[in-house]
């Protein structure tokens, strides 16, 4: 008997409260670059990220050994260590250190999600192909949900959406309007992502904060096999969880 | 010197209060089908369309003699005159009649959109042309406000917003992502508009409605001239408005 899942995109947070998520797994998407850098930084040893929503947050988490990382408009906030950049979280600088984090779109998503979903895990390019294994074996029905820029559409992360549908097209059986757009940009853009998103107004503001190599790291596919989960309060690696 | 107005894409109504709309042209989306219809009738002469909030609202409009038209869930209400079938606003139906109509999505966006806009318009494929000639000689920024389906991304509606786009791209300089994304759609699925809506969820639901002969119609381009503008609590020709 056919497996009856459905998959869904929310094309930005603010439609958020439009699904029920409490039995779904919600697969959080910011790829340019917060959750880029999660998938790197757990996938190369970091115990585990805290993702929190503001930036004084970050200091409760002072003197306590942990790595305090903090972005807003796309740069490091003074005074932290790092900020979302994915060569911040390279195996040398987080192998055994828990990191907390607070970036401008995505750990607001992932608190969202955190309040509703029956689980939450991190979506991006680097673990594309773990992620989806992953989610074609679970037994429940799939949000994907876009970070967005301060609410609104943008075009890397539904790209990554459509990836994620293109992927696991043969193993649900309900797709959404914004499924189906998504997969479409995505075939458009898949040969050569980088180019297409130069049509981003995202880019731009990346080209003007100079991090054209975050840019091209972060639409590496399948790099990495770690697939960041939530439990509690806390990103870990889903093994972790599993065994 | 070029002039630097922007165009964007609100890809449902639930993101409408994320743009400033003060001195904006919001152009409101309902392709299935409440603006094509909308479009149609003024087209055909209706002396004027009243959209209202709930079915009730038609109520206080009864006895003047007003055509009452009700839609829910894509069906006519119960012991209303229409609901919004294009075909229930041909000319010998609506010749010099003021319709006071209400639907699922379409006035509810229309609503939001007169709030706070500069100026209200209509759109549809029937009349995309004439409202792109008009969009293009006015001097100020243009926002494509997609109904969707219950504040939910539509198919249909970012189809048409696509074509807007793309007959606009060399009278405006700023593009959203949600521009850059209605447009590829749109590209994609020009050639064959209504096999590209097979792939959509209203679709599905409006074929269990039995209504196909009126997606086809509502998909026809260019067939009427007229821009229903929104003056007070009434849609009506733009020419009364200019002339």
């Amino acid at each position: 008997m056919q497996n009856k899942k459905s998959i869904e995109v929310c094309l930005t947070p603010a439609l958020l409260n439009l699904y029920d998520t409490k039995e779904s797994v919600v697969v959080v998407i910011d790829i340019l670059r917060a959750t880029s850098s999660m998938v790197y930084g757990i996938d190369n040893g970091a115990n585990a990220i805290i993702p929190v929503s503001q930036v004084e947050d970050c200091l409760n988490y002072a003197d306590k050994g942990f790595l305090l990382a903090a972005e807003r408009n796309g740069e490091v906030v003074e005074g932290y260590d790092f900020g979302n950049s994915p060569f911040s979280y390279s195996r040398e600088k987080v192998k055994g250190r828990t990191i907390v984090l607070t970036t401008t779109n995505g750990t607001k998503a992932l608190h969202m999600a955190n309040a509703q979903a029956a689980q939450v895990v991190i979506g991006s390019f680097l673990n594309l192909k773990a992620l989806c294994n992953w989610l074609r074996m679970q037994k429940r029905d799939v949000l994907l949900l876009c970070a967005g820029w301060k609410d609104k559409f943008n075009l890397e992360d539904t790209l990554f959406a459509g990836a994620v549908v293109n992927e696991l097209r043969k193993d649900f059986t309900h797709f959404c309007d914004s499924c189906v757009a998504a997969e479409d940009i995505y075939l458009l853009a898949k040969d050569d992502l980088r180019s297409y998103l130069h049509k981003s107004s995202h880019s731009h503001r990346l080209a003007e904060l100079n991090i054209e190599e975050d840019v091209k790291f972060c639409l590496q596919l399948d790099i990495c096999e770690a697939i960041p989960v939530l439990v509690g309060e806390e990103l870990v690696p889903l093994t972790l969880v599993c065994t």
